[in-house]
């Protein structure tokens, strides 16, 4: 049960520095190797980074553990050499992306929890968890952050942490709240996609 | 005595957050109640929290107190509901975002004193606190940086800091060098705005 | 040989800060001293200052030491003053950048290392110690990182830093790791300038 979540956080990782290498390669200007590296390995270290400073836990994972830069390395070769084949994937690549966003929210809500911050900053700090990577990925690639731009993305991130607090705080197991967390988290998103919902924006 | 800034602190919380949350209504690319609270956010926590990762003060205030939270929930909200009143008050709001600015720079100084770093690191960190979470909010909304583009903001701000610091160098007592930087910061930026005076350009 | 260090660190320093204010001052919007100053700072602290939050190694060597301020003023002032001198001399410039990076990526990567850190991290935290700074102050120049846009900078770093650990795993003295590094650094840079050589783009 112990190495569950690290491997998940490992895979998380890579899915992360899939999205930012990709993203990358779509871009004329950075399609040549260090800049698709290099935008995948600051979208994959950038949110789970920034909330361990700023929760002062250290040392970073990635610099503990040379497990997360392999992983990041093997998912930036991955985009490069089957980026036509992942084209053709979308679906597929939205389903680990929802998966890895479900993931890193709850583990930056459990990891912030026990640092023993208040209930609204670890619903904060699990979701820039899950996000800030992409905001970091999107505003070197100088375009208007994705979580700006589209759906209800960061928002299912808000809910799902806010409802494992409450659970957690009414003496739920933390496995179960994970689940529901996960589950919602994972649940909005994709009916929101499905139906093209989208958050009512101001007149 | 002791609770005053304090007080103060989350009042300047506040009022960072409405500029932030007003700065993304502008938008209409980020007009959804995500984007105006996500970017509320950054900005009130975003100067300090940098100042005090700087500076390794641990926990961060937000991290530790909810009511600093809760202040920026306040403002996103008070933004939202009343913008439409708000963009008539103008005038009012340059009031409050100067005493904001005059009261942040000026605790960053003393928290920075306090931690012991350098008389000059301690002005840049006073600016910082005051300006840096501006400089995030224009970078996130992908414009040009407010501190670049417009009057003697931050230079206001340097000066107030270095007034401090050199009042404080001749033993001059805290409460009086910190009204002598306020006021100081505050006069400079509204002379600076009243006779629109701006910094020379180099040709 | 203790002082050795130091010094190149504080000349690294400068020469960021008058790239950053170079930067800064060829574009029309940021050419009042603030706007110059700031990003000169930015650019001076950001690689070195991001280095160390990421390993908790702390005060900062700015905040620790105002030789560093000082020194990002000189470098500031020496750029504002003598621009159009400098603009003639892009050639000399290139040497001294060269000679910039090439310093702080070892010196990054040694401070990694007796920082316990694993090596791949070390590699990256090298590289980013120099190309950092860079990425910041384009970032808020609203401009395309220039690790981005142009040659094999940021690869440069990359070759050197493995190189240093690599030798340094076979057990060759630091200095001679140093030495074999920073040569590399440069050398691939300057070849690559002067042959035009560029990463192959994905088609």
């Amino acid at each position: 049960m112990l190495h569950f979540p690290y491997y998940l956080d490992l895979f998380g990782t890579l899915m992360f520095a899939m999205s930012g290498a990709l993203a990358a390669s779509d871009q004329k200007m950075h399609r040549d190797w260090f800049g698709i590296s290099f935008t995948g390995f600051i979208t994959a270290i950038g949110g789970g980074s920034l909330r361990d400073i700023m929760l002062d836990i250290h040392p970073l994972a990635w610099i503990r553990d040379a497990h997360y830069v392999i992983a990041i390395g093997a998912g930036v070769i991955v985009s490069v050499v089957f980026r036509n084949v992942l084209a053709k994937l979308r679906r597929t690549l939205f389903i680990f992306d929802t998966l890895g966003i479900s993931v890193y929210t709850i583990l930056g809500v459990q990891k912030s929890l026990l640092a023993g911050v208040n209930p609204l900053a670890a619903i904060m700090l699990g979701m820039f968890s899950a996000v800030f990577g992409g905001v970091i990925r999107d505003t070197l690639l100088n375009e208007t952050p994705l979580i700006f731009r589209k759906e209800i993305y960061a928002t299912a991130c808000l809910a799902g942490a806010s409802l494992y607090v409450l659970l957690d705080y009414f003496g739920v197991p933390p496995q179960v709240c994970s689940v529901c967390g996960m589950v919602l988290i994972a649940g909005v998103r994709i009916v929101a996609v499905r139906y093209k919902l989208s958050l009512p924006k101001l007149d």
